[in-house]
């Protein structure tokens, strides 16, 4: 089984980093191969800057296909252009946000979404309606710390208990997820502070179950729902340029 | 009062007959301009469609907003790239969607949305569900006539008449709305006959909705939400290009 | 276009200002009236006060039918009787509650609505689940002041400025609604003020946009749906006394 | 323990049935006292007509509560004025929408409410997202039968029993409500019919669940919640006209 | 009329009280007969304790149908085995919860739940989606007080006041539910309080609700919906064994 | 990686059929077990069934976290005693309907689940509010086939394929979910036959997904939360007899 992993960023900083998380989560018959943009933004924190990203993930996942690849997982929170690759692709496409969600709906009744910054809040909400789990919800603080500075483990850590305990204590969250894919490596060291603290909460990790999902739908030979995601007829030649372009 | 209607695509076949369709709404304070795509799909039926229609989208936005209008509606049943564009400029965008449901929830409690094709249906489904009125949503039938053929007015009516028919007497809609904008100047036609068939219930047109509640947003000095759609902190000289691209 | 505002309290002392707050949203073409009960309570805070209100709104409602108008604004943000008074005239009736929220949905996912006093909070959760948006609302907080102290618009300035931060800040709501038509020529003055304190909410008043959105519906030549609110039969004579009275 | 019922239409052809029902489950210690309207509508089936029943049924409930009755039934399903009485007096006030939908609440968690004519459904529906429960509701499908000629019982009972096949077979309800009133003593023969058809759902008559659940009410000395329906503060003397009228 | 009461743990510490409630909300034609477990937990806080309480559950309900009462109450907030109960007797089966939430949904339109202990919040949150009111839910705080600690009515009144303030006043809750069958004799005494505090709302106790409830089933001669709860088939004799067991 | 499979029934009749299934979709250092229940029912059809079956539920989960296991999947598409099995034990576990409706929700945004006979329809819708998803149903059918009959795929097949077929035809399913594990082997051959009819949905089979998931759930090294499901206290030595027994 191969999976091919877009990290929808114009740099190869956050490579290194997914490759360890994810490598502990596959099995033994999975290889994965990580695929930055050419162009594109350096994190993704708007709508406009996944509008930014589309046409390099278009290309990536065309190219992943015809190369044989099993699944494609888009590594960000935010699933963006999910929905549009799911259309012209036919191996399964997952983002950050549905598997990580999923994952906790299974395990919990209610969980808070741990965003960046204010800026993406509403972003993560309407997800979480399109996914039909908005009453889910118990909240969705921000730890305030802009996706380039979360290489400091040590203060991502310290915010994400924060709020965790917020979110547990006053919101009646019984799972943590975490908000962005760019907070790799820390999720059980934050569950372990939070049983710690008498409030023991899965804390889930969107890169890491995404994998894991992903592995689930290739094994079960299931994609996407061509009832929801048509495939798009003008591709003869999957070349991204459409007939009538 | 300066209104842009993007139509989102590479022709300017509908433009005429969209031309006479806002004239009969706007007020007599109001001018509006249409503009097409230089490049871009010919109709919009989905997601991938929306995003080839993308860079032209948000480049006759950008623009727009530099020559003094003071609103856009983006004239496509779907919001195309409306949330986008609401992160790139500061005057108020719309889509057909919004315009549409909004105005039925006003005049009504459950209405159907009547699409041209299937492959749309889950497209206008997920709308719903993010401007958090699925719940109100009686049915969404489809005609299945493509968006080329619809200029056959007859046999549009005749489609239209039908569905709306099944949708008031056996799902409860109390309003019908014709979900794509290219099904041009029927709605008055539809909702006689409905009442002639002793079913009165308003039918709406996304775009003519669309100039009603602009110009209402205009005038009330309102726009998006910032707090829902952050602006986009890189656009020194709204070129389209953000620094770190 | 002529339009008629029933404003539903025993007293004119509102007049002045609410005309001065609608010519502003109002186009060339249109015309506005404004009329008062002849008796009926001087604000409205209560189910009872509205009961108290209707056989007033009723007569005014039909009068204003015959007389030409082409749309009604009952000006109090609870809707009062609008639903009664929908039945009995075929031109467009709205209230502020349905105008004020739909614009609110258009241009943001969450919003809080403001009300004067405790006493009317679930009047409004009512309407929010009657329009099926409940679930957009991010809190109903209250600034304690009755109407008839609504005049003093620093106190009231000042007011609202905190409890929509609160809302923005702890309740995650993007946008923030007047919750009483009695809250005149602040809403600007709010908004400028959050966007100083680094949330920019939109702040939307009742009354301009009901002026905004009936204009509209005129314009599209919409009016309430007649299977939501079906046509009263026994008005042969528009006399307010049914045959079976 | 003493109970109201307000019949609320200006004729007292209902009387004599609504007597013979609610003898037969009302507890040895209760007595129930049975008025009409002095004037008002002959039928409850439109929004204006709860307007005109209005008037009259606020003073018979205030009278009500002088003369020491403990509870109040205002006998229809519609629930007309109970929300503005709720607010002028302090004894229990109820409805048959209320009563007939918690019962059903209580042993189904699905079911559908008969209606007499398309008009009403709208406002039954209304009801059910007042009530947070429109969620449960599986159809509401109507007899197309006015009040008036609910006294032929055996086309009634007809006419039900096809609509709750149907609702049972093709929307999976569990439990049927009669949505009237007036479609008195056929609850029972409905429910055995549906029980020889297999599809024994139970059938809940709104008067008599009403009487029921008030009995509940005054034992559990439990009254409408006054953080809901405020005291109206102008009922010096319990007249009827308040100070600022 | 005869009612059995199954206090489903395995001791008749709390029969004393339990009787005496219960006999201030019972009819004169009614009487109550009070059972608990030979074997079972002492009290109800897990999921792990209702599985455990079943098996004798199951048999006194059985017997109960078989002596001829009319109607069973599981005297538990947490509806235990109620729905596998249901499937084997034809009597009406209730618990506290249903009993509560549909009294509460009658007289106010949001309400809080208090529980004892955090460890059963989630099972509560369960039930209020069961029974499709999970969005009338205001908040669901807990008093930190063990079952076995309930008798100190001091110390419990005066946490119940706390908590329902607090979900009065921050979470918009316009009644209480004491969410716990062994929280009593103290409904009354909070409600008084709180009305004192200025916040007059009504304090709901699960086993009176569910006994007033219950009599109104019976006398209405309603039972859970077979649709709902099919009948086991395979109990030819009651035994409690099924052919295939 | 150690997966044990409880077969909720007192026959190994479906074992060897599941072990086939399963084989298919577990990753190469994954190793499955299958045990039966030594009593209890031959099918799970009800609540009664779940219940029955309980006792050796709890008993083999026990040993299994005793053994070594690292998962436990109950295999029924009820959830039976997942809940409480949950609590007792520190490995996750789940059932079949918790792992096909997250695997729908991945791939499609409304589906229906098809179960064998109306009598489990109600479990299942419960099931579906409890998950908090119950608004993503597009339809619950039957084939109406009892369990014991599902061996014979042929029928079977004919079966799925028809009430699939209407579920997408009629209540826009987008992906279609076996509602019973006993549907072994035909989940291909229906997603086949739906996709030459012109109906691509994705048919999940809730076993082979559920051991899909669990080997995520496993890898991520996540359980089911202890917020949700607190550890029941009375275990000191894990013999199924808490203290207070």
């Amino acid at each position: 089984m191969k999976i091919k992993i877009i990290v929808p960023v114009a740099t190869d900083d956050f490579n290194q980093g997914i490759k360890e998380e994810v490598e502990r989560v596959k099995a033994p018959d999975c290889t994965i191969n990580i695929e930055n943009l050419n162009s594109g933004p350096l994190s993704i924190e708007s709508r406009y800057d996944a509008f930014l990203a589309g046409p390099d993930i278009v290309r990536i996942a065309l190219e992943a296909e015809n190369q044989g690849f099993d699944g494609i997982f888009i590594d960000c929170f935010g699933d963006p252009q999910v929905s549009v690759v799911r259309e012209i692709v036919n191996i399964p496409v997952i983002g950050g946000f549905g598997a990580a969600l999923m994952t906790a709906n299974m395990i919990a009744r209610k969980y808070s979404i741990i965003s960046v910054l204010d800026r993406v809040v509403a972003m993560n909400m309407s997800l979480a309606r399109e996914y039909g789990i908005a009453g889910n919800i118990a909240s969705m603080p921000v730890i305030d710390m802009p996706v380039k500075d979360l290489k400091d483990k040590e203060t991502l850590t310290k915010r994400l208990v924060e709020v965790s305990l917020t979110a547990i204590e006053q919101q009646d969250a019984q799972a943590i997820i975490l908000g962005c894919t760019g907070m790799m490596d820390v999720a059980k060291r934050v569950e372990k502070i939070l049983a710690e603290e008498g409030k023991p909460a899965p804390v889930i990790d969107p890169a890491t179950t995404a994998i894991g999902f992903l592995q689930s739908l290739i094994r079960n030979n299931l994609s996407q729902s061509r009832l929801t995601y048509y495939k798009h007829e003008d591709f003869p030649d999957n070349s991204g340029k459409p007939k009538n372009f």
